[in-house]
């Protein structure tokens, strides 16, 4: 096999680089040569500028059964350069700056075409080990074994291939460590409020978990134009986090005593309300927009209750463990006109959202620098995760230099 | 006391009149004299011309327990033509012609006030037996008694008293053998497809159950331009009946083999789907709308499953027993980008929504027509509620005489 180490006369063939590979569930990523194959049809092989470290790649690497598989390259939020593009490919060239996006945009299927929601029904989201068109992978260790992909990006690797319904160019003028974050995460929080809820002016909102996800909701929710940002969580020194973000109050949820956030008795038949939350009575009657965060189905009965009866809209960012279960009171569906949806990649449409985003923060708008805390080598990737894992970084931005 | 028979001399005075009682759960009516307390403050007195039968008075009817009581004027579907009025009305004069309301619309508070929602924040929606300002009855028996009132209506007596909140006056040219229609459950279905799902033209909506709210919102996403209008019942001859209001398919879940209605198996984790629905088939990935008129929360999983992922709503319009839970995947929640809401009174605004809909009617757009099935004498009002039961009929009139 003709394999040779990236140049600008790669284009066709199988280049030979570093990636940064999960060989066992919690076992320290191993840096190793691997091989790229070269892009197949609809396809385009991308140098990685640079990644940062999300919540779902140290899940992934921590989970032992299906649908983890070993040995995988993780990573989904990136940045990088055209190296080469397969046939069929329009709109991007050799030389473009795009960002990858683990959720297919295609633009073509009648999920991309429709202005009600960001789910592309030729490549639904799945977390599969494979490249979505043809369900093979593009790259293998030097024995010639096979290496997974991860969420369609694999951006742990000096190179990855990418599909083009998964990837969007962007004005190669945005510094790469800010743009890298809008990939996945902070796209995820601030599309919630700005996409998906599509927050007021003037409105309450009410967070629950002030981790990445949470902070970017508070930024979507400010950049929207909402009076009231209440930050819910266990560990009171997110408030002072959160308020960098917009958080405008804080409720600590460990010191409800014996009420929990919001242990509402319905009155159903004329029953008095028995007990009132704390949220309800900060927002007078509930909030306008409630963000689950965290990953708890419990937790999002919480928020569906400190919603505004009339229209208070819940939505759902957390992912909880497969096989959980959302219980709602029927009475209180019906009865109460409260909105309950589902927020994947903020309901944004990638290829025409990105680049709104990305102009938002070169306008000065979105505020990405303050997520960034911490940037480092790839060969520190080990570490990146330690950080996550305590808590004890916002987003990593890990360069992988050349 | 001073008690007159009515004559255009009983402003102020009670008035002796004729009303059907429920006296004990399942009991035929009685219809016996009582009496009528002039209104109050913020209340109107009210002659009612005509009432409908619906599905919520027999379930009020057969009720043993709390929030059943007894004894009860039931009767939530009317018109009627104000008597005499109460201090601090406004907007509504003796002889205006006025359609009564079972959910509030005081029109000041931010419920009301709100383009939103439509439940008033003053006045919330209760199963109370009292006039909803004061919590004192206006109706009492020859010998003193009180009897109770019914979702701030009570129309099955010749006269009732309204609180300002819970009426609107109308067109008085509308015949109002159809006009009561919109008091209720026509409004409701009818609204559930204009105002809640706000159904587009060209979409695919399903009904489960095509009793006369599910046949409302057909008419309603007919009146929206919906292109496939899909009911689900299990007694094939609604077929043709919902062809009358607009419904261009059928689905006798009942003949779906061992396969529920939409019995689908998602592909979470890359798993293919292992059955693919009737209903999933026929709309090419599920509807755009799916609204449960029956009242199980069983089935309203059901709906949420056939509504296509990315945009499908699902409206709850059906009333499940007290307590009933509503399960649904957290994953599904998250991933689909479904949007769950429920509909109480079509989530329309009573004193503004219900003149348009009359509108419609008298435009020839809206056919309430075809709903009135019977029309009878107060003194048969039994034998609407046989035909109710019985399932022989949608809407039956009860005109009150003089």
């Amino acid at each position: 096999m003709d394999i040779e180490k990236p140049s600008n006369k790669t284009a066709g063939k199988p280049i030979q680089c570093r990636a940064a590979i999960a060989t066992a569930p919690g076992e320290p990523l191993v840096i190793d040569e691997v091989i790229v194959d070269p892009p197949n049809s609809h396809e385009v092989r991308v140098r990685i500028i640079c990644t940062s470290l999300c919540h779902s790649d140290v899940t992934f690497w921590k989970m032992k059964d299906f649908p983890a598989v070993f040995p995988r390259i993780l990573g989904h939020e990136a940045i990088g350069v055209v190296e080469s593009v397969g046939e069929n490919v329009d709109g991007v060239v050799e030389g473009d700056v795009v960002i990858p996006h683990f959720l297919a945009d295609c633009t073509e299927c009648v999920g991309c075409r429709s202005k009600k929601g960001n789910l592309c029904s030729a490549f639904p989201f799945k977390i599969s080990p494979w490249m979505p068109r043809d369900q093979t992978s593009r790259f293998k260790d030097l024995r010639g074994e096979t290496i997974h992909h991860f969420v369609s990006v694999s951006s742990f690797s000096e190179y990855t291939v990418l599909d083009i319904a998964h990837v969007v160019k962007v004005d190669p003028t945005v510094p790469p460590n800010r743009a890298c974050l809008l990939s996945c995460g902070v796209s995820t929080g601030v599309g919630a409020a700005w996409r998906t809820a599509n927050v007021e002016v003037g409105s309450t909102v009410v967070i629950f978990g002030l981790g990445s996800i949470g902070l970017a909701v508070a930024e979507g929710a400010r950049l929207c134009g909402a009076t009231r940002i209440i930050g819910v969580d266990v560990i009171s020194e997110k408030f002072e986090i959160g308020k960098r973000f917009g958080v405008t109050e804080f409720v600590n949820s460990k010191n409800c005593g014996d009420k929990s956030v919001s242990q509402v008795l319905l009155s159903i038949y004329d029953l008095p309300l028995l007990t009132i939350s704390i949220i309800i009575d900060m927002t007078d009657g509930g909030a306008d927009y409630c963000f689950e965060c965290v990953g708890l189905a419990s937790l999002v009965q919480e928020a569906y209750a400190c919603c505004r009866k009339g229209w208070g809209k819940t939505i759902v960012l957390g992912v909880d463990q497969p096989g959980s279960q959302l219980s709602l009171s029927s009475f209180e569906v019906l009865h109460s006109g409260k909105i309950l949806m589902g927020s994947l990649f903020g309901g944004l449409k990638a290829k025409s959202d990105i680049p709104i985003l990305l102009k938002r923060y070169m306008d000065k708008e979105l505020e990405l620098d303050k997520f960034v805390t911490h940037e480092m080598k790839f060969e520190e990737i080990n570490s990146a995760f330690d950080l996550l894992i305590k808590g004890k970084c916002l987003r990593c931005v890990i360069w992988m230099g050349e």
